[in-house]
């Protein structure tokens, strides 16, 4: 990995740009982490799900008795029926599904939840969920969303398709009329899922003379899991306290609200003063935490004969699975893909169907990159095929439509509104950093001499991050809206402790946050401590998820400790009878502009904010603290471009990774180490759903891959070296930074798919791209040849 | 007691001037308070303290093997030797000394910690303590502060005194020549103590991975407790987390940081991740909690012919104990009794030396009140005395003397400034509602028809609430300032969470600040909830002390809530596309003027605030919570007046209170349930204090009066039903309130000596009024006569 501090350009006294220790290191790795498994209560006690082993099956009889006997608490679905999960959604075509909080009448994919056993512990509460008897009549199961027969899942869908939205700009016609080409693909990319380090995990404790729910949570939206949770159990959302403590990756996985979740909420509400606890198992991962990027895509792209994208006809089919995931609806996936699928790439005439379509299988959720890595591969493909049918380089059509400094802001087909332009730095960085033309000649090399087939491939993409309340509206998120909220407190001594709303499965926010803070308000880095995932301390925050912490979590910490800042320079001003225009702080001293030495530390201004009031200038109110919101109003769009050589071993098929590049411009680079970390973790996780990582259910809706042995993730044997590098140009936000947590898997996909076919000289369609698969394409190969 | 709404002047369909139901009650009457020793955390051990049998001795041995090597941690002085309390002044003739937090070298009270044992559980850590071996070499004691001979309890100090201060005004000598008469008395006061029905109680855990401090205490002050702290652990502040949940009672006594509380915070440090808890049981309180009253007034005061007060000369000797009590030192009885003698009559000529002398017994400190009810019994009964000699009655000198309305602003001899002026008011309101003329009129009858004499006594006060910055300057407290924050926040339910600086001891502020926040928002009170007593979710506060919250929290509250509801009707207008000043906001809903039913509700302007902000007027921030601080700059005087008739019992000298009045003029009555509460818990207290309650050292420094069989605490039993009344005259400040919570203690000394005195011809000298003191008074007068 590369060193990413020397392309961050960072300099001067402050903490950003340098890759300071993590303020959350001291305890994560002295293993004093506090992920939920940890919080342990006094009375806990421990719930076990008990899950439907059919894909789709009537419950004609769920019989508690001898579980009861024994002495556990059993809840069942009548229990709860009163509660459902409604995801809401404006678009017009949108059909309203419920989702129960423990299945009755019912069971619509297999590992659904059924009953719920508490207990002493997990064990036997995992013992007690066998005394527990479900009688199920089986259905016919539907597992693909474009194969039929199609058997509703949902009444209100007797075809299944939950919602469908089209896309349209221009005249595809007409441009296909003129186009020197038209490509057409059916593709099709792979089920797969987040598959965090830590499962789901929850811990419900209901007060009941307060009337006070207290949920720890691995979640990635406490503030949403509070609003929703006081929604479903119609208390005062001040009576819901939502405790996201360490959480061990989230990767959209943990943005969900969870059937489990509401019923240990349920539980602990039947049990006051009752802490109740699940950690979810690996199996119970695999089957029915949300999955993702099960798609098909039939696409069109006309082509003039330079390379000039004319035209893209699309549909595109998303299996969003039994449920429409709360509160994000089926819409997450097919909505994103529609709205992006035409990427960096300037584009007029644009036609594009995308529905959701529910199957018997998990429901599909928010996924790192959310449909991109997947729409990426679709248009990055056809770009490849075009070159291919045109005689141009990958390169260079890619160059000749891709989104110019010129353009911006540039209009999407989708209306979006792109901010960046830096696509083609991006792509020509990535090739230099590759290698580009020793990969070319190597490859000539080798088809002259024989040898293992080598292949380069290509992404550029943009990811859009940081929505704001303009970009919300765009894609039809659940909240019309896109600002976090920070609370910048300057305590009596002089130290920094910050309450953000953001919230951090890993990713440093912690720090992140530290950083923006002590530079904003002109202290050291280490005088600041960040207090996040907790919805009582903080005011608001939308949670993680679209990249967005950076830029809107960090754009209100800015803001905020410029607001203390200017505070804290008002009342020295007052105290050293001088102009506030003249004064400079930084380390936490007060300068006269011209002078030496300073005058007034921050700590003796904020004893005099609190604790000697007598002494406070005229017209200062005490205290030394501010809250901001930031609101982008639009999103920011990060550039990224990667680029891979690859190697096939014709014997086994396998796909070497001989030098994989990316190059992003996420703007400016706050914490090379952190970023680099977001860029490579999510390249690997790329890598492993182009190569590996595959959920494979039956026609009966059983997963055939349901605990690692069968579904395959990547370790570090299977990620090569990366290259990273940043173009690091600012954005036109207060910290001029760009989101960086998904971008980097938008490009495996394609690339790899990519440099295969520039191998081969094939197509590859579908993903993943398993040995079987190239085997497959080269007997093909061979019998077209 | 009084229906104190009918007076309150209640109205409107706020809840402010009606005693809505607790907040506070549901969890307290269904047994579900969270007092401290209702914590139950994970791996908590439990700590006992080994403490001194004598008064004064040095230590020569600790010997704590027998302990150890029965496997409990044992910690000691010398462990502890390089944290020491030591409260500081700006007083000049201020002695700094040091409290250990174990003591070593010396002990200096009968019940100073000298070890503390840590075990699992309270009733092994106690006999942990019988093995810990502690030799002693006795030294003689001081225990008396006015007599000699003074031995030294500091090296700092030979003569035992601690501080000494002269207030000085006017010409005594001039004063006193120009006086038709100068009584002069040596008056002493009971040492007395808070007694809280709940004792100190304090969890300590150290998270050592994060170096934060969390300390549960059922402290007043939880936020000076925090700084405190962190100067002692030499923590930020911002590691050390105070909270204070429910605390049953106060009155003073949990104000101050105490050796054990720092003892537990050590030991937890050297214990990360084992919470530690001492809760400490009756036995020790009354050793070792703060005491206070133990005073000697030698007063002398000159009268004109008709009663006019021209000067007052005084000597305050104040026991202060074994420590200057921290953060408060040994000034905090001294400079108030000094501050405020001459009470709320007109005074140009004044000289009073006040001295806090060390001694041999338990550290004195705050207790409701504050040397009040010792000085008020000492102007009372010099204006007794010098009516008595000058043939006025105790009303007419009273009249003649008392600070009116004319006089406001009303600049003590002690240069504090009297807002009230409405003594005079109160004393003729008393006196009615006593009956006063019906008793002088039984009174006569039965010195004439013979029976159990009858008397009557008086006492007239102000009290010094709400100290604000200006005020706290005067009698030099510790901090100079006065201000309280609050958070209000509007939830995007449009609920309302209070995050309040204030603290409560049981006398319902998460009701008061509740009710200042609808009402000042416009709410209805069901929609607010309170948090308090937290130091990480509120701002600042200065604690329960002084009886400043109502004023000062509940003033921060009201301006925060006026901010937030400014806030809403901006964006509401915003919305409405209406102007401000034409909407009116009133149970949740806003309204245009003239309009006869509402056009929003504040839950949907909270929605727009945080969810919808694409609907946001344009210059508006999202969110919806303001926080504000208050600070009245000066102190509000609330002005009370207490009358008593009472019948003495001649053959068992028992005094028997026939009817006892009280009227306050507290400004705004905001909850009649808890204004009439308050005064009748102080007045009881102060009844306890002058007939019962009596903490007696013998000449070792040992405590007499060890446990609540000695120690004699008045029951319903003992105290009369109470009349109270209330002027309710708006004082200025923004809810027009004066605080309530000690003045009720500051009238039974001086009304039940008065009584007494009046029903026997005699003046009482020494408090408390025991059935001894009542027979060898009549055994003087029948000597005399």
């Amino acid at each position: 990995m590369s060193d990413a501090e020397d392309t961050a350009g960072a300099g001067g006294t402050g903490s950003l740009g340098r890759s300071v220790r993590r303020k959350e290191d001291r305890r994560l790795v002295t293993g004093h982490g506090r992920f939920v498994s940890d919080l342990q209560l006094p009375r806990m006690r421990h719930v076990a799900f008990v899950r439907s082993p059919m894909g789709h099956a009537r419950i004609t009889g769920v019989d508690t008795a001898a579980a009861v006997d024994a002495g556990y608490r059993v809840f069942t679905g009548a229990d709860f029926a009163g509660v459902v999960l409604r995801a809401r959604s404006a678009l017009p075509s949108y059909v309203e599904t419920d989702q129960p909080v423990l299945a009755w009448g019912k069971v619509r994919f297999a590992g659904e939840p059924v009953a719920a056993v508490v207990a002493g512990d997990r064990y036997r509460a995992e013992d007690a969920c066998e005394l527990v008897e479900v009688d199920y009549d089986p259905l016919p199961a539907t597992v693909c969303a474009w194969a039929a027969p199609q058997v509703p899942v949902h009444a209100a869908a007797p075809d299944n398709v939950l919602l469908e939205r089209r896309f349209e700009a221009g005249s595809v016609e007409a441009a296909f009329a003129a186009a020197a080409v038209v490509v057409e693909r059916e593709l099709v990319t792979n089920r797969h899922a987040g598959n965090p380090m830590e499962c789901r995990a929850g811990v419900a404790l209901w007060d009941a003379a307060e009337r006070k729910l207290t949920f720890w949570s691995g979640t990635q939206v406490p503030h949403i899991v509070r609003n929703m949770l006081a929604e479903l159990l119609d208390l005062p959302e001040g009576n819901v306290r939502v405790i996201a403590p360490d959480v061990g990756g989230g990767f959209g996985v943990k943005a969900v609200l969870y059937p489990e979740d509401v019923a240990l909420c349920l539980i602990a509400r039947g049990m006051p003063g009752v802490p109740v606890k699940w950690v979810e198992d690996r199996v119970e991962h695999l089957a029915a935490a949300t999955h993702a990027r099960d798609h098909r895509y039939l696409i069109s792209a006309g082509f003039a004969s330079d390379g000039a994208l004319l035209g893209v006809q699309a549909d595109v089919s998303c299996n969003v699975g039994a449920y429409s995931v709360y509160p994000w609806t089926a819409g997450i996936e097919p909505l994103m893909a529609g709205g992006l699928l035409s990427g960096p790439y300037r584009l007029d005439n644009y036609r594009c169907t995308v529905r959701g379509v529910a199957t018997n299988t998990a429901p599909s959720g928010p996924y790192r990159g959310v449909a991109r890595p997947a729409s990426v591969f679709a248009m990055e493909t056809v770009l490849d095929a075009a070159a291919r049918e045109l005689g141009l380089s990958g390169v260079d059509i890619r160059r000749r439509n891709l989104i110019r400094p010129q353009d911006i802001p540039y209009t999407m087909p989708s209306r979006l509104v792109d901010d960046s332009g830096h696509y083609g730095a991006c792509l020509d960085a990535a090739l230099e950093a590759l290698g580009y033309e020793q990969w070319r000649a190597e490859q000539a090399r080798r088809r002259a001499e024989g040898g293992a087939p080598i292949g380069i491939g290509f992404a550029v993409y943009n990811e859009l991050t940081g929505l704001g309340r303009a970009a919300s509206a765009g894609p039809r998120m659940p909240f019309r809206t896109g600002h976090d909220a920070c609370t910048v407190r300057v305590n009596p001594d002089g130290k920094v402790t910050v309450f953000s709303g953001v919230t951090s499965q890993g990713q440093g926010l912690e720090t992140t946050v530290a950083q923006i803070v002590a530079d904003g308000l002109g202290v050291g880095y280490d005088e600041v401590e960040v207090r996040i995932g907790d919805t009582d301390t903080s005011l608001w925050g939308f949670g993680a998820f679209s990249s967005r912490q950076a830029v809107i979590g960090g754009g209100a910490a800015h803001r905020s400790a410029v607001a203390v800042r200017d505070k804290v320079l008002a009342l020295a001003a007052g105290l050293l009878e001088a102009a506030v225009e003249d004064l400079r702080i930084e380390g936490g001293q007060i300068r006269v502009v011209g002078e030496p030495t300073p005058r007034l530390s921050v700590a003796e201004v904020a004893r005099v904010a609190y604790l000697e009031s007598n002494r406070l200038p005229a017209g200062i109110e005490p205290g030394l603290e501010a809250t901001q919101f930031y609101d982008p109003v639009r999103g920011a769009f990060a550039a990224g471009a990667q680029a891979a050589a690859v190697e096939v071993d014709r014997t086994t098929g396998e796909l070497r990774i001989l030098s994989y590049v990316c190059v992003e411009d996420a703007g400016r680079v706050m914490h090379p180490q952190i970023v680099d970390g977001q860029i490579a973790g999510s390249i690997a996780q790329g890598i492993g759903g182009a190569l590996y990582e595959h959920l494979v259910y039956d026609e009966d809706g059983n997963l055939s891959t349901g605990t690692l042995l069968d579904y395959l993730m990547p370790t570090s044997a299977e990620i090569p070296e990366l290259t990273i590098g940043h173009l690091a140009r600012p954005a036109a936000n207060p910290l001029g930074v760009r989101g960086v947590g998904e971008g980097g898997t938008l490009g495996p996909n394609a690339v790899l798919a990519g440099a295969l076919g520039d191998a081969l000289g094939v197509a590859v369609d579908t993903l993943p791209i398993t040995p079987a698969t190239v085997w497959s394409l080269m007997r093909g190969q061979e019998a077209g040849s």
